[in-house]
């Protein structure tokens, strides 16, 4: 551990598992309903035993068209991406796809609240980044394929860690974009 | 065809080929970012041949945990369940499930725009109808399992259908909601 690990960093959950778990606490207590959308899913062959559930017996990955997750906080809509590194000094978007970063300026022009929320596995820090400043990166400039690390820090928010809400990312869009 | 056939129906078309149809149009255009969310499935066995794509081999459908549809427009969050029905007098709601319901709650409660938007195949008339009459007749009233159909006359909004956009239910949430 190094001095800069949340105090409830380092439990082994995923991203993900730590982002669901915060949206349920916000749906439980009424302050947001914020959804990861279900893995898209080409479905080729089903069955249909009699007597019990249909079964799929033939399916294969989509790409995403869309991000992760979306919803709505205080009639405004929500919408972001949630990625995971474990580089120190920057954050790669390779893993970002073109249709989803085409996504993410849409909501934009149409005036809803996207970011990304990032986390670096070594330190366990989580950043919010708006989706304006990945966009930048991602189309702007052609030098690197990467956001450095000192810009998500310096344009970025860092995210309160506890044990429940795991991530609480509303307390930075309340101070951000309300 | 009866006097009541919209111009444009009738062309075998199911409604959610209608609303995605309209959505991609509201997409291409800049109008509003409103996707159909993915079918929900629980993945359970997987392969994963060499040089080629995973291969679902076992899976099944969960029940969703929200509505259909969902998206941004002009900064607010836009809702809703699409439903069809055979019936020429009322509105069967024995195919929404209680989550469906205690989902638009919370959205409505959230501040979001949430409503259904219901088609009667035989006269191929579609609505837009908020989802605050829909929580009326779910949850307050125990005599019947159906929203009568004059009540969607009254409280409604029947959707403009063309070529392109299809159902331009926009129309009505702009003159509705804003
Ligand atoms: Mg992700
Ligand atoms: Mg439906």
């Amino acid at each position: 551990l190094t001095g800069t690990s949340p105090q409830f960093g380092n439990r082994g959950m995923t991203l993900e598992e730590d982002l669901n778990e915060t949206n349920e606490y916000y749906l439980q207590t009424g302050q947001a309903v914020i959804h990861k959308k279900p893995t898209p899913v080409q479905i080729v062959g089903v069955d249909y035993p009699k007597r019990s559930a249909a079964t799929i017996t033939e399916a294969y990955f989509k790409q995403p068209s869309t991000t992760d997750y979306n919803g709505v906080y205080s009639g405004k809509y929500i919408d972001f991406e949630a990625k995971e590194t474990r580089n120190k000094t920057s954050f790669p978007f390779g893993n970002v796809h073109e249709h989803q970063v085409k996504h993410m300026e849409r909501v934009v022009n149409q005036g809803g609240i996207a970011f990304l929320i990032f986390r670096f596995s070594p330190t366990q820090e989580v950043y919010l980044y708006d989706a304006s400043h990945f966009i930048y990166w991602f189309r702007e400039q052609k030098e690197r394929k990467s956001i450095p690390k000192n810009d998500i820090e310096e344009k970025g928010h860092l995210v309160p860690q506890g044990l429940s809400p795991r991530l609480d990312y509303l307390q930075i869009i309340d101070r951000v974009y309300f």
